[in-house]
């Protein structure tokens, strides 16, 4: 219940819960065997009346039918059935969440401090586990990715100028329920026109994308579904009159060239500061050339400038939650430099790992005012140039990817050139589909054109 | 947080708060002198970094003005500020709410025991305040409504069989707030297609109108959305192919009856559980002239018969909360009959309530089992003719209304005649300015006719 009224929102399982067992009602339990693999979920007892309010009650063939389970007990039968099975020890599971820091609180049932429980194995294997997808899991996500790279396309080509930013918020939510089936959104989402596409996470209840976008505006929007639990997390950037100006077509594609980079760096072993080192590394190159900044780039580095303008990690881990578990197992550390302390893992890939690549640019007041009064990073910035950026924003574009045995998987599929936005937003591209077909159009033209010369 | 992970719901105000000083987000508190009537507010003080992934901080000027109270304070100042008035009593709420029978917690700060604290008076004062609503607040859930009502009237409009019930449920949620504003929805939408219709609270985590709409069904949407935290609540129901069938046609007549019969007696001083019998008994009525029902009309009512066929309250307040509080005040009593019971509220009509009108007609396999093991109600069914609705499901009407001085203003403009139905699915009425239009059309026609005859 919310406070202390009468309304319920829709229930959303445990993620671990959700992963081990996939049940979608609340005052369930579980219990996998460790030797013999079986699955046991323990369901509440519904009183007959449920059947007026809730639907019909399934008895405990439905429930093992539905889920897939080897067994089904009632919930009220729990410590009988631990009795039978004299378990030598049970495993539950309590730790801390590195994305949230908050705890895991391990399930309980009456009886069950009779067996020798263990609160630690769990939870470092559970997480581990949920780190590296399954290809189930993979098709899932997948497919989710799509839902959503098409909602995206289809708000992208119904922008323009006057309309309201929760319009896009609403677009991108209607194409994904309507569509994909996806009712629920996997984070609050952020639809940012002009100075609030700097807002890093811009769409909160005391900023619910209320603005009205202006001609000349940059949008960001920052938005993914989720089904059967699994999550997307795609961003795109556009003007909001379908037309790049040159300073717009210049940090849209420094902030494509960081995203290919690192997209093409992606492979097992690799790690993911180095990754997100590397997309900073391209951006002071980028921005060096075009006279943003000012000398040496290696020098940049050293004193982090990258961190100025994207004070965000490059991306996390996702999956059944957003934010995915295992970015930090217990031997790792926390890089306390700007950008990469945001960073929410800290390992090497592996194949099997999902991520979003979402490197950005943005020209954010607070930041650029430390960096302005800071010795060692003032002198790199082109001040004077830095002015035509005020009240840009920001742009940002981020896909989810799929670590491979060789490299990745890209699951998004979403404009990533500065033609491609445009063709999105005259209306010539209406989906993913579409978009592919349109890459390969051009990609067989160029090839011809390369015969013919 | 949701759950031990990183997610976080978007934050709604609790409602008491948002009703006292309107403040959207997270983390303030309030206080209102007795004497003077002026509101201060107690504003967290941000960290700087606020503004990298937050937005813009407000000072306390902004603030104020921002929600217009007449003074703001940092929560880090609410001691001194106290000191500084040294009041003689501090009124702080806590209470029951009688629709979710949870505890409202009252606030607290360090310090505040030094006073006199009273936690009995606010409850009841603030309760039956918000049970009356002043003129913004109706201005509000007028407009509130007329989105709804566009919304559901779109949403009926591209209904059809084949259609998925969540696709229903998409529609309306982008209509509300594409078109309205409307970001939240006030309750978990109920999209219920054929036997689904009459499962009462359908559409949660366990049954997320994942049903396909067939030919023949019944439909039966509830929904509504809320702006400012401003609820509607409407309920709509409709052949998904277009067309009534005879005995589609003959329930919905006799619930729309009830719905008629209800809206044209209510006025101050009436007495809800009054209504509710009202409706009971024009569906005994009606579907004793359909031959559904045999028997005395007044010896149905006697054993309660309504209550097998409408088991839920007639309706409920509405406003901040969609069950709206005051339902109950001290003296109240529930009534235990099936039905009544569920009644949330129990009190004479006064200017300035808001509720909901939502009368039904349901065919529910455990309801109707009970009947028929029941010798007092048993011999009042039909038990041949009652053959011919299974997995019908069930019809409800639901309208939003204000009491006034000498009856009611209904919110809700919604179709609620056989004719106005089957009008707005075959796309002749597009939205509620249309449906009005319509309707009068017909009632010129109408006249006209008659002084021609």
């Amino acid at each position: 219940m919310r406070h202390d009224t009468d309304h319920e929102d829709i229930f959303r399982q445990e993620s671990t819960f959700h992963y081990l067992f996939g049940v979608r009602e609340p005052g369930y339990l579980g219990c996998i065997d460790v030797e013999s693999g079986k699955a046991t979920i323990f369901a509440p007892r519904l009183p007959q009346e449920y059947e007026l309010w809730m639907g019909k009650i399934l008895d405990a063939d439905d429930i093992q039918e539905h889920y897939g389970v080897e067994e089904v007990v009632y919930v009220d039968e729990i410590a009988s059935w631990f009795e039978g099975r004299a378990p030598s020890a049970v495993y539950v599971q309590r730790g801390k969440n590195s994305d949230s820091g908050t705890e895991v609180q391990p399930a309980s049932f009456e009886g069950l401090d009779q067996y020798q429980v263990n609160e630690e194995a769990l939870h470092t294997v559970v997480y581990e586990t949920r780190a590296r997808k399954n290809d189930e899991e993979i098709r899932l996500l997948r497919y989710v990715n799509r839902i959503s790279s098409d909602a995206h396309i289809a708000m992208m080509r119904g922008a323009r100028p006057g309309l309201m930013e929760y319009q896009l918020e609403s677009t991108f939510a209607y194409g994904c329920h309507y569509n994909g089936g996806a009712r629920l959104l996997s984070y609050t989402p952020i639809a940012g026109s002009g100075p609030n596409s700097a807002v890093l996470h811009y769409g909160h209840a005391g900023a619910p994308n209320d603005r009205k976008l202006e001609d000349g505006d940059i949008v960001l929007c920052d938005m993914g579904c989720e089904l059967y639990c699994y999550a997307s997390d795609i961003t795109n950037s556009f003007p909001a009159n379908g037309q790049f100006s040159a300073d717009q077509k210049l940090i849209f594609e420094t902030v494509a060239a960081m995203q290919t980079a690192v997209l093409s760096a992606m492979k097992p072993k690799v790690a993911w500061a180095d990754m997100h080192e590397l997309a900073y590394r391209v951006m002071c190159e980028r921005l060096e050339a075009a006279g943003l900044l000012v000398g040496d780039v290696d020098e940049m580095m050293k004193v982090n400038v990258g961190g100025v303008l994207m004070p965000h990690g490059l991306g996390h881990f996702m999956g059944i939650d957003t934010h995915d578990v295992g970015g930090y197992p217990k031997e790792s550390q926390r890089d306390g430099r700007d950008g990469f302390k945001a960073l929410r893992l800290q390992r090497l890939l592996e194949p099997g790992f999902v991520l979003t690549v979402e490197p950005g640019v943005y020209f954010m007041d607070y930041a650029l005012k430390k960096a302005k009064e800071d010795p060692e990073l003032r002198r790199f910035f082109n001040w004077q140039r830095l002015q035509d950026f005020e009240g840009f924003g920001g742009i940002r574009l981020e896909d989810n990817v799929l670590v491979t045995e060789d490299g990745i998987e890209n699951f998004t599929v979403a404009p990533r050139t500065v033609d491609e936005v445009e063709a999105v937003m005259r209306g010539e591209i209406a989906d993913s589909v579409a978009l592919i077909a349109w890459r390969d159009e051009r990609q067989e033209q160029g090839q011809l054109e390369e015969e013919y010369a």
